[in-house]
């Protein structure tokens, strides 16, 4: 039997937490003294009824916490929270309708960054203030689904991760797990107060220097201001952001071992190592085009280069320009990394380093394989032979993700005839990136997506986050038979 | 020691056999009394010489033919045979340089069917009859390939469909081979002539119906008209077509089964299924998207429906109507179909059936591997559960094909900033299909490309029709080892 009281007890309690992150947004509305602290009043009144009833209402429940329990509360809560949290939007008018509040919320709290606001300048503090921390609480959300709750499902390889990682991963969900997410969180904590003093210290006001640590560490990607990053040409704050950024894609076990003085085990990580790797070459061939095709300094194209790989590498979409307004190429080849993502374990999204480079590797050994038949040569990573489970499991990952994308740009050009803005948005919602293409590129918002594309993207980034095992499964049949 | 001598004498012959059979164009030349006779008569000349001189100065090589020889002398032939075969266009002046004469020719043999030439009706006949040659000719010489060398050397999978399919597939390159070859050319004649004269008998000249069976039988999709078979607005004409575009996307080893009356064989035969169900579920949607935003009847909307999925999943690339004209979202739905292909063992090209569906049951099949962890969960196809190794030379042949892509359009939107023009020549080139995506649509050619675009198609032409690894291969430096 599916302990379906456990589930809603969980979610009840999870509904309070949102309902007390609220509160943070009200003490900001208050001390701008914003009308918006009506809205954010009655948002809390409907996340602690709510809560509040489901905690009351299953006082009883058996502790008894299984596969199919953590597997449904992960998916349901992503669309609760999604649900509750666009509540501020919509009491407080900032947003149009619901179907625009839910599109903002659920990019937030996936860390996707897309947005349907066009005059971020005129929004209320305390809203500004809300839609970061979505991003914040969703960031914490995935470092714990990521590290702690898919490595035991075995999902999408990340098994293997867990396995292979030095540092807090627990190997079942146990009191271990609870250790494992202080920990994680706390440098988490850690990270994002260190960018808000440092870009604080840079020349951004402190507001919006919080905002812009929420959305770096989370690899979220909602600004304060329309132009993104772009407002502050400051060559200081911008390095900052793509220094965070970095450790945002970064594995959080490895930045548990760099604080905690393990840089050898960093250096002989083979996922930092091609991530390291793919944003150097990335940069180069984009600083080289640059170079060559604008007039921008030297500084400038490479600042632009680096921050631009990174900010999209990391899932994170934070712009510092226009990178429509390229070469072509380069462009696409920018596109290229939408495929790529974080590293396993970081809060970034996409396909994620770890995946990509075995799909690589597994590619060029079957040449080795083709040539000599007999021999049995499996997958390396991390000096460890990979079994060859793991290795369809990754592959079957980027078959359903690949799949996902196409069967998605049909679909999405039913409301988008343009081919190329159907992709980019796609893409960046099921990468949770942030911009697209066309229409929907860094300089443009989503808000002129017809509602059922909105729906529609929402969707991906729910998919895209949980790493789509993770919501595909509850609707198999023989997921919930004994 | 690799056996160059046998390398070179086996070139050698299959020269002599490529200058023969310019004499049926020569023929043609003689016929119509073409002035493009002196070019074919120069060609023939060109082709025995050094054919000639490579078997005389080979007398004394050894018959010794193994695995390294047999994957150099298959790249080679392909190049070799498009080198050669552009001399007629070349000395003939019906295409302005070699380039264009090269593209045209290595699209020809490797049955791509793209086209460079913008006044199909005012070239000499002799000369489109060697156009629809070459894909003739590169149609049988794939059909041996995939159905007796790739199999033994289990190229992306291939050596599955050796051992699952009935029919005559032998197991080692040995005489039988010969006697494999024969009864499938047999049914490749045979089938060009029951086409020549359905085709004939529905009112087209002798002359284009012999020209557009060789290019259907080989998957190929040169016309003699610049309309393509729109030209014909012939429903007869239209659907002998689609009729043996089906039958050539097929695999061979079935059909020989069908003349042979095993029906049962044909009907359990997994990948035949799955090609018969795509072209159903393709043909159903277009034909829903056609009804409802165009003013064709039911027949004729239905007609084009059909004709397009069949020539687009065959990878044949003939066109009765321009589907970029199509509401967006079907022509992006046509679009997907270009990473189908036809069935192995067939002279479509693409990724093939076979590893789609391979692909896609291993990602079904990975969802229940997680909920049943301890379960060993195979995938199954026609009836036998898939080795494992298999499974990953299919992913692996994917992904080599897919980092193709992409790298492919990141390098073409440096001569084309277009990225739907870019997408469509690059997935048209590695699928061996003939039309594209915007600039090169079905109602244009290539001839505005730039040279070294039209250099970069025709070696994605080439790597995509010989299955990658057999050219991979030759770049292994472990490969040369003894």
């Amino acid at each position: 039997m599916v302990n379906f009281k456990i589930i809603i007890r969980t979610l009840g309690i999870l509904l309070l937490i949102e309902g007390f992150s609220m509160a943070f947004a009200l003490l900001v509305a208050y001390i701008y003294n914003e009308t918006a602290a009506a809205a954010f009043l009655k948002s809390i009144i409907f996340c602690f009824a709510t809560g509040g009833i489901a905690i009351l209402f299953t006082r009883k429940a058996s502790k008894n916490l299984g596969k199919r329990e953590a597997f449904t509360i992960v998916t349901l809560v992503w669309v609760l929270f999604s649900a509750f949290g666009s509540l501020p939007y919509f009491f407080s008018h900032s947003l149009p309708d619901f179907t625009n509040a839910f599109f903002e919320t659920m990019s937030g709290f996936t860390t996707t960054g897309s947005s349907v606001i066009d005059n971020v300048e005129e929004m209320p503090n305390s809203i500004l203030l809300w839609r970061s921390l979505t991003h914040w609480l969703g960031g914490m959300g995935i470092i714990v689904l990521s590290l702690a709750i898919l490595p035991i499902f075995g999902i999408g390889g990340m098994q293997l991760y867990a396995a292979e990682v030095p540092g807090p991963v627990p190997d079942k969900i146990s009191p271990k797990i609870k250790h494992t997410a202080k920990t994680l969180w706390a440098i988490y904590v850690l990270f994002t107060l260190a960018e808000t003093l440092l870009l604080w210290a840079g020349g951004m006001s402190f507001f919006d220097a919080i905002n812009h640590s929420f959305a770096t560490m989370a690899t979220g990607g909602f600004s304060t201001k329309q132009a993104s990053i772009a407002y502050w040409d400051s060559p200081f704050i911008q390095y900052v952001i793509v220094f965070f950024m970095f450790l945002a894609g970064t594995n959080f076990s490895l930045l548990y071992c760099a604080l905690a003085g393990k840089f050898k085990r960093i250096i002989h990580d083979e996922e930092f190592k091609y991530y390291t790797l793919f944003i150097a070459g990335f940069t180069l061939f984009i600083f080289s085009g640059l170079i060559s095709s604008t007039s921008l300094g030297i500084e400038k194209a490479f600042r632009n280069s680096l921050f631009q790989v990174v900010s999209i590498i990391t899932t994170t979409g934070f712009a510092t320009t226009d990178y429509l307004t390229w070469l072509p190429s380069l462009t696409v080849l920018l596109f290229a990394l939408f495929f790529f993502g974080g590293s396993a374990g970081s809060t970034g999204g996409g396909l994620k380093i770890m995946r990509i480079v075995i799909l690589l590797k597994n590619s060029y050994y079957e040449l080795r394989r083709m040539i000599h038949p007999q021999a049995v040569i499996p997958v390396r990573f991390n000096n460890h032979s990979v079994d060859q489970k793991i290795v369809t499991n990754v592959l079957a990952f980027f078959i359903i993700y690949f799949l996902t994308f196409i069967v998605g740009v049909i679909a999405f050009t039913i409301f988008e005839p343009n081919l190329d803005t159907a992709m980019g948005a796609v893409a960046t919602s099921l990468g949770n990136i942030g911009p697209g293409l066309g229409s929907v590129g860094p300089a443009e918002t989503f808000s002129h997506i017809h509602p059922i594309g909105k729906w529609f993207l929402s969707l991906l980034m729910l998919l895209g986050r949980l790493e789509f095992f993770t919501v595909l499964v509850l609707f198999s049949p023989s997921f919930w038979k004994n």
